[in-house]
């Protein structure tokens, strides 16, 4: 089969609403006809009618986004990049003011805890790529407490154990991890670094941690698991699509790939309403991942909106019987918020559940992972389901520490999955930065585990924390303002100013 | 009957206490035997002694008031605008600075939550008209708490259920209603919009909402009624007068044009010390709805103090049977605030309750409605009253999220009355603002009732939230100021400055 | 007897440590051999050596503190007005500017509240008497947490009971009292006024409230009760002296012109260290009441310190028959912290008791006085001891609304001590505003009465109030710094910059 | 045996990699073959070769740490100090402002509380010995939470008890103490002060308190014992070396020299990371105690890390009785965090525990000493254990006032450690700043007991306090931002600014 070979000023010619063209990896679409179908609204792609649109494409969209959407009559061939003129885009201020930040970042060795990467990921992603990934829904109260959560848990240290030798390596789902801690998915990684999604799995390797990979990865599935080190455990995330026959293939893809843990999204029927990420009116820019025909699209939304809308709201307990006939991977439930739902999941058959609440991104006030653990591991132990080999409980959502990842073991935890963290880690530094956080837990481990008297994962029990006051939301009553305008602080013993 | 025809000379001539004729939409009333009594006191009177008094008089009158109260006698007849001079009023600073920020409002598309709106007819609306809707008794705890209580009150979401379609309309005292949402009665509306009330009116026709008309509306009751469009439900609040002739008539009148419920405020025999309203001295400038003979008014307590002096402080469980018979609506009492109160309303053989403490406005340290309602329904469900379709029980106060209104459901509430948020609404953005609140609502509603695996407002069950911690009054306890001033808090890894 | 008249110039010659010789009031006084017993140091004193001392010496002495503690041999007689050279101050530029704060106060007619007085007070009055007034003990904890224990208590309120009138006078040790409240004895008035505590008597007695007169007040016994008017009731407070034959003619004489009460402090057995006023220094300024010979003080302890020298530690139980046999007016034991003192109290057989932490003054993190009702009235009742019209519970500390008080009626209390609020009233106002003052209380007892659906006093019962937080006393734990430094607050809709 | 003595410019040549001298204390070593086994890095040492090392090394190394780690042929002999260049360093500007402020601290007359201490030597200090002194693990949460603790303890006064006298005088492992408070065991005090910990001794001697003798003192622990006063009190805290007959020596020279008790640290089988320490990068300058050889440092992670590396990971209850074995002393386990280790402790036939979690320095989110102590006096109690003449608890961490102290005795403590204080007062003002911080304690014990009602230590009785809040662990719930942004705080009664 011969490829047409189009030039830039052939393309040049369809800039328009009746006939539009654009460039994509230096290939020609024909996008005409779909226009009003993009989730991410049709002016966002005229603004690159007759060019080149990769640069703003690639970002927010996997790489086969756009074959898979357009049929074959619609490619009309590649470009002969030479005759495509190059546009030269000015650097804002903003954007200039970005990359000094960059320059200036702290090196590498200065980042000392989780936190530190999270900071820098602020000050020197694009806005936009920052509102996306920080955001989360109406209030961001559960964001928030998802981190305060843990601060509810204190530990029961126990004393004059040998801990010369201390060993946090763990099995999640029969494999064999290094950590007790698992990088969770989050989605388009390149929105903060060109290598998107591949740092972690470089990371991952070299350091024998297990990834889970985002159905929305901006880098694809397969070139994902290209990039994997010989061995190297996946486990992978599953937004389930209305076209059952297109999730169909994607899981059995995935199994071949020799991915060894699926795990179904079950809180997100509709994406939340992500405030920050609204305030960025992202989607004028465009935005279309996996685009589902006939989805009315709210314009305004956000680029989760946008990206999310072949999610099938209509998935049910009854479609659990369907993944385990397609599929010989463990089936694991991501997140649950409650006990009746964490029983319903063990009695369907299913080998794990993530306690999570979307990173605080779908429903705001829902309770934070680690405090459903209680009451999940005690229902499940009412019914002689816990403990049980085959089912494992994860956690998800605001762990920063290795302690917090100890306290929900010793609550009942197989392991814990850790997200932004490690996604700022890369937007901040690239792979290294992700070997950097790891490189953190393990020096958290080793110290907290030895300053507990643990000396494997198996030694951290419930009574080393007191978890008694986790499930007290406390919420200041309001006082008396004035009382407090007028009340004055007191001070302490003042320094001599002239002396200064 | 012949008109008699004055000219604005001859009115100025009556410039005096002595003698003291004012405009007020065209006609010519002698008022002077009426200054003594008028709420507002006399001086703001005799600042529109002989001139057109209408632009002050309007918003914080209903516009019957002066010809209920004057005897026809001192009604002397229309005047010929033609020769009444227009006082040019010179915009102060302050109304500069206002009308510039009312230009530079965010963009109605910008508005995505009800917070927003608040916050713009914060900085829009004139000083006076802020304080008297914002304000607040004493120290404001309890109006703030109605916000903060929600907060303590968590979801336990449901997940795989099948939410591809979810519906939160229902039915309120048998009428339908588009949203578990009512608009609650506010007063004074023109304050803060030049249609007032009427904004509400259309954005409900619109929507499907329900409105309860204030008996302190600026728009007269009839003027609201003739706005509607046909077969708009309406309730009615009522403030009960010291003449229970006038009351009989005014809600016989409501009847006779079609509301459908008649809400009796019980939690104001005296209206509450709002500081704010004070402070405003708002009465210099005249105040004086529905006012009555013989009644002493203070005349430094605010716009609110001096509106309600005709409601009378002596109703009491013996005046149920009374308001019976005078009337077939459903009558539900708005304003209480314990369990005790519920049960007698239920043995009163009324129809509903509004848990509600008048939106901070009156009895300070009170607690707040969603609070009342555990207790509420505990109560009543321990003498079989509850649940009854004959009796319902709604909450208002502190609502801004659907998540809010949900939870209310999930407690035992039929339905939420929001107040405020709509009032906002119409002062930052007229009827257009109150719509977008109305869309709001649904788009919230929409994905919360999504996320928390509710299809109709009857699958918002109890066991979905917790609220163990509703009743537990967090109040910190002063800590050691010094410790503080001493501590030095972490710092993040710092970004190297010779970057920059 | 003739009084010998001395020149101001023969005082001057005697003005050194080896003859020192002051005016007080017109009078001379050798005070030579005194000057090393001055509670407040020599170095005071000797600064008006051979001078008129009387401005220094007023506020912060009883009038008869140096007839008193001087023999009669060194009362040298009277000095002739007209030969003494005034001493003109310049005033400082802090007291100019504090000059100029008075004049610039609000008007009386803005002052709505209590705390409006407090701030005033702290804004115009002299800096130590400020730190005198205001100081508490250690780290102050006790003071806040009096003011913010009552926000822990929250109202159920009552509907629909006819409340046109409204009555919350009442009687305290069968004394007649237009409010629930007593002006609570507080020091050193005239550091504050110059009528000092005056202010209070005949704003007490202009609106029926009554007056504890306090041992340390600034005014004499006696000038207090000649400004009486007729029939005006005081209670007394006392500080037990070390010689019981000066505490037995003080009480005696107070019984004999008729004070009603007898308020001995139990709290106090040594003043609290209270730093604001230590790091004054005021001591060096002298103060010297009720000067105790043989007594060593601390000279660097503040003002509280050196005018308490003479209480008497070793005052015990043991000592109450005695303080029965003395007199028949009514004891009550002012600063009662746990019920176990209560019963012991009752079982002594005196006709009442003050839950008290003396303002915060004394024992920090002592708990407040309406957290200990709670226990006392249980601990009572469970011995039959409560209620019981002979024996009454007063509270004090932390009052500024008359809804604190009526929740410390609801929870079993007679009364409530009000001390420093009425101070800063006549420290800023004079006895206008303390008359202001007990008008707030009315306005605010009316309307909270009304809404609290209370008639009388005794309508006022335990079912009123929710205190069930009242005894948790909530520390925030600390938290995550670094997630509050990352984490970025959600923000509303902006306005658009280029409209301004 | 003759010394040999070495010129400065014999010295100077060994200033390389390859042939690297140093002069310590005017002695010269070859740490050629030792460079790669400093703890604190190459790096620092190079920085002084063939130079004088003295004011680099003297803060940070007990003195004998040269001599004990090279082996004799490497002490070379002493140096000629009148041919050694002396090395005048310019003051940095951050160097000056320091020593500014030490010009300008308060006069120690104002120093009223032991806040001021740690107010003043946190500006006085230099920023790494601040960072050294000051940091805790992780977030520093148990830090903070130590202080916090003290205030959800409450007291219950007693009043009527002659109090004339009070004592507050104890003993403590049979020993006689002044106070109910032993100085606790802090590291390297000459990094505050050139005296360092004989500061501590000398005060200790004056006022008859007991000091705790730290391994890791600037001062050895010979220099301590020689300066202390006839029949003075000591206890030795322990760090157990890897190597066991370095530990034996050491303890049997404590006992012979007369320390009274082994207080063994259990908590620290690895230091914490302490990230105000580890952003210092302290170990760039060296530092190196007790250092072993083969332990492999990580050069990264701040003074506390470099200078532990002896310590003992694998220390564990067999070791126990080897110590009941080698010293007649009492054994007192220091670091007991919860209530099954100290059962064991007293199982094992120690002494005593001290309920401590190291000053926060250790596990983060371990529990408070006063917390842990109601587990801990409880659990002993329930088996008979307590109260045991023979064993005692003490409890250290947060103690900043006597009340504090007399809070911990109330619960069950004998007495209580103070560590950090003391530190910071002889930073601040040397030995006469710990004598004031024992004087302070004084005058605090003498208020708070005559305000409690205790006479004696044996007065303070668990009736006393109120600890019911005590292990609540409130973390607030994240608030809704949006709405606190929106919210006017009420405000007070304005001023007349045309007056001012």
């Amino acid at each position: 089969m011969s490829i047409r070979i189009l030039t830039g000023p052939e393309v040049a010619e369809h800039a328009s609403r009746d006939s539009c063209w654009i460039i994509v990896h230096g290939k020609v679409y024909d996008v005409t006809d779909f226009l009003d179908e993009h989730p991410g609204g049709s002016k966002i792609i005229l603004k690159y009618a007759g060019k080149d649109a990769t640069e703003a494409y690639e970002p927010i969209h996997p790489p086969d986004a756009i074959t898979t959407n357009l049929p074959p009559s619609k490619h009309l061939g590649a470009v002969d990049s030479s005759t495509v003129v190059k546009v030269v885009k000015e650097a804002t201020a903003e954007e200039k003011h970005r990359l000094a930040l960059m320059e200036a970042r702290p090196p590498l060795d200065n980042v000392i805890n989780l936190h530190d990467f999270e900071n820098v990921a602020k000050l020197v992603l694009p806005e936009k790529a920052w509102a996306y990934y920080s955001s989360a829904s109406d209030d961001e109260i559960t964001i928030r407490e998802n981190r305060m959560a843990y601060q509810r848990v204190w530990f029961r240290p126990r004393i004059l154990r040998d801990v010369s030798t201390v060993d946090w390596s763990t099995t999640i789902l029969g494999q064999k991890s290094s950590l007790p801690v698992y990088i969770s998915a989050t989605a388009l990684g390149k929105l903060g670094h060109p290598d998107g999604e591949l740092c972690l799995t470089r990371a991952a390797a070299k350091h024998g941690v297990i990834q889970m990979i985002a159905t929305l990865a901006s880098c694809s599935f397969d070139d994902i698991i290209n990039a994997a080190a010989p061995g190297q455990t996946f486990f992978l995330q599953l937004y389930v699509n209305r076209d059952r026959e297109i999730t169909r293939k994607y899981v059995q893809h995935a199994e071949k790939r020799g991915v060894k843990g699926l795990f179904i999204t079950v809180d997100a029927p509709q994406l939340g309403r992500r405030e920050k990420d609204m305030r960025m009116k992202f989607v004028d820019d465009g935005a279309g991942a996996e685009v589902q025909k006939g989805q009315e699209v709210k314009k305004d939304q956000g680029v989760a909106r946008a990206i999310s809308s072949f999610i099938d709201p209509s998935l049910s307990w009854k479609d659990i019987p369907w993944f385990q006939s397609i599929t010989k991977m463990p089936i694991i439930l991501k997140g649950i918020g409650c006990a009746e739902d964490a029983v319903l999941a063990y009695e369907a058959g299913v080998q794990g559940i993530v306690l999570s609440n979307h990173g605080g991104r779908q429903l705001d006030t829902a309770r934070s992972g680690i405090e459903v653990l209680i009451e999940v591991v005690k229902a499940l132990r009412l019914r002689g389901y816990y403990p049980d080999p085959k089912f494992e409980i994860y956690v998800d959502g605001g762990v920063r520490r290795a302690s917090d990842v100890l306290k929900a073991i010793a609550l009942g935890a197989t392991a814990v999955g850790v997200g932004r963290p490690f996604l700022y880690a890369f937007c901040a530094y690239g792979q290294e930065g992700v070997e950097k956080a790891i490189q953190i837990f393990r020096d958290e481990f080793e110290m907290n585990m030895r300053l507990l008297g643990a000396r494997t994962i198996k030694d951290v029990v419930p009574e080393m924390v007191d978890a008694s006051s986790l499930s007290s939301h406390f919420v200041m009553t309001p006082e008396d303002n004035l009382f407090h305008s007028t009340y004055q602080p007191l001070q302490l013993a003042k320094f001599r100013e002239s002396k200064l």
